[in-house]
């Protein structure tokens, strides 16, 4: 059954004020599609749903919907019910929640919670952002060096629901430090009387607490991680990060890299939910930069306007896109090996000397069309198709070379390659094209320059 | 210690000949960096070196290696050595390293493995590429109506070792429909007479064989799985598919978007190891069609040639870059949004909206800098400065007008969104930028068109 018929059932129930049909009908449907319909409706209503709803089911649907609509059903509900579905939800989500609220109201809804819990909460929220603290959970299993099987078996069995994963135990020593990690599926087979460290594989990869999200996913990615452990700086175990938040954060690190490509400042909500002013204020900036960097190219024709021949000036679009093209094929590459770790600084000779063969083989491909299609479909002779093609070879090495290099470059100095992308590109290129074209015109056309 | 150091460590001891240490050694590493230490090494000494490996880890670094040295590895080792690593790899692995052989090696290989297996693995090769059954695994835990807690445990503690993931069970009837899945963590705190029915969430969310990988990304991100079950055109379950190979599929489905939006074809290997003419092929295509599509923005200078004041030809570059940014902007969003599920067709026209008000703020803040600028600071007059303003002011909102809709209708005609990024856009956006920048010239400048 899709979405748009779900909801028709469940809006006539809604209507008609059957709420224990309705109840029935929610039982039905999972966590993330009840956060779907419940966005679908008025605040008045949300809460009226959210409330039929069974508490271990509302923290979890809870987790899953927008923030927007969350402080919503906050602000209707009272602290005190409020800190009960936050007290219900596993760490991660609720710190998540609460990272996004104006500090006093997380403050007074910590207030209502017990202390141990509000001491958990604040520890969490003083992690940075973005990093592996602000999104791991502390709902894992643990033992201590000593325990045999069947104590472990035991205690998973009595404690089990209330982990996010349950696959893999950790095994600490007495100061709380990460020796170790055994697989579930290992402990099931082995003898009770056997020691948890009898079974441990001690080449854990872990995080730590301050590492960039970014670097947690990376590393998760790499190993093929289910999840992975987070210590801090004396390797003491604080929480672990399931693979299920690691995909949130490799779409959310995309679209950074997204934005940034397109000349954008980044920004973390859904762009429906994003206000127009806020989107304004994101672009601007490098729009406003890259305008008034292109009046150095004009400059350019300024400087060449008494041989401006018609015929070259109706090229000048064609060759800047074109170079622009270029630039931003190659930068893209570059962006993107850079962030999956395919590449390195260090590949900087290798990449060069491979977009620069490309560039031959395009430069080739693409001058001889070009000349081409000016010497048979335009009113132009061979001279104009000549010097205009040569120009457009020229302007695809130069291109092709610069979209390479300064991603790389970007990363050397620290900043983030994906700055360096296609708009900043274009912009340099198109100056270089323009450059070269009246160069050439001024030799081969013999125009004074 | 980091990976220059061990590399390091063991060619000393591969040097010097010491087999038994190296094996040692490598004991201590995890797979995936076995296998980027072999990545380093030469034909002869990999083979040396993967030979001393244990044969479950042998399995286990072949699947982590990249796919030419996989296939030299294979070749220097003769088929029944390498058809029994190929038995040990989890069968979604195994099909992943067939796929890229030649039809005629992938045969000589099958040959030499038992029927079952080979049925098998014909079995996945058959399904389309990027399918979900070309991903899944058919290392699950199963299990029919009518078993009781007490078995199926039996069945786990025997079979565990073999399966990708035990965290989730999956109960059949009798023709192998899927009914239901029973949580691990449910099974270990139930009573052993207790069937597994009992235990079992029926609200199953399960993909097709033939889906696109895409999709099943989509829905175990959607749904924050660990993994999803794989059923056929009569809801039988042939396999799973894990969320380790989900954040692959994300990589490569994010990898090609990012192409598409840099005007490439996307390719599936990684940079470095892609050649220099399948780089320039994969380039061409929209290189010719944009460069042959700019000679169109060619034409409109051409056709206002007698006016072209070179003030304002000076401002073309500007003009067109700033048009082509904002529509890469717009599109960039739309296109992103697209492929989160965040926007829909239906949505045009709050976006399009949306985004006229954006390019209203722009346009003004945009708009009135140029005009200072070329007032203040270029020895033209304010007429000009109104002109090419009021220009910048129209490319801004007709840029992204074109760039958030072009992605959306894209999308209702079936194609990739993607395809409508930054460079076809700011082709578009040239012309009309062009065409807005003389139309106004004409009117305000009374020159003759």
């Amino acid at each position: 059954m899709d979405f748009e018929r779900i909801k028709g059932r469940l809006d006539a129930l809604l209507e008609a004020g059957k709420k224990a049909e309705l109840r029935g009908a929610l039982n039905m449907l999972n966590e993330v599609d009840i956060a779907e319909y419940l966005e679908t409706l008025d605040n008045e209503k949300v809460l009226m749903v959210f409330r039929l709803l069974p508490k271990d089911v509302s923290a979890d649907v809870f987790a899953y919907m927008d923030n927007d609509q969350r402080t919503r059903i906050m602000e209707a509900m009272g602290d005190a019910e409020a800190m009960r579905i936050i007290d219900d939800m596993f760490v991660d989500d609720a710190v998540d929640f609460l990272e996004e609220l104006p500090a006093g109201v997380v403050k007074r809804m910590l207030a209502n919670c017990d202390q141990q819990r509000r001491d958990l909460l604040n520890q969490f929220l003083r992690y940075p952002e973005n990093s592996a603290g602000r999104i791991m959970t502390i709902e894992y299993m643990e033992f201590h060096v000593g325990t045999t099987v069947g104590q472990a078996m035991t205690e998973i069995r009595r404690t089990a629901p209330d982990k996010e994963t349950i696959n893999t135990l950790y095994v600490l020593d007495d100061r709380r430090e990460l020796l170790g990690t055994v697989a579930l599926r290992k402990l099931l087979l082995a003898n009770d009387d056997l020691k948890v460290e009898d079974l441990m594989n001690t080449q854990v990869i872990s995080v730590r607490t301050t590492d960039d999200q970014e670097l947690v996913a990376d590393t998760v990615r790499k190993y093929d991680l289910l999840s992975i452990p987070v210590v801090d700086h004396e390797n003491r175990l604080v929480g672990i990060v399931t693979v299920d938040d690691i995909v949130d954060v490799i779409e959310e690190e995309n679209t950074e890299d997204f934005e940034k490509m397109a000349a954008m400042l980044p920004s973390d909500d859904e762009y429906l939910k994003t206000s127009v002013l806020t989107l304004a204020k994101n672009r601007l900036p490098w729009l406003l930069i890259l305008m008034i960097s292109a009046t150095f190219t004009g400059m350019i024709i300024t400087h060449f306007e008494n041989m401006l021949a018609s015929a070259l000036v109706a090229c000048i679009p064609m060759l800047m896109d074109t170079g622009g093209n270029c630039g931003a094929q190659a930068s893209t590459l570059a962006i993107r090996g850079l962030a999956l770790g395919e590449i390195e600084l260090k590949d900087i000779g290798r990449i060069l000397w491979k977009e620069i063969r490309v560039a031959l083989m395009l430069g080739v491909v693409l001058a001889l069309i070009n000349f081409l299609r000016i010497w048979f479909f335009t009113p132009y002779d061979k001279d104009v198709a000549f010097v205009v093609s040569l120009a457009m070879f020229f302007t695809i090495i130069i291109a092709k070379s610069i979209g390479c290099t300064l991603p790389l470059l970007a990363k050397a100095i620290h900043l983030d390659p994906a700055l360096m992308a296609s708009p900043l590109i274009t912009t340099m290129v198109d100056a270089a094209s323009l450059f070269i074209l009246f160069t050439i015109a001024t030799q081969v056309l013999h125009l004074a320059g």
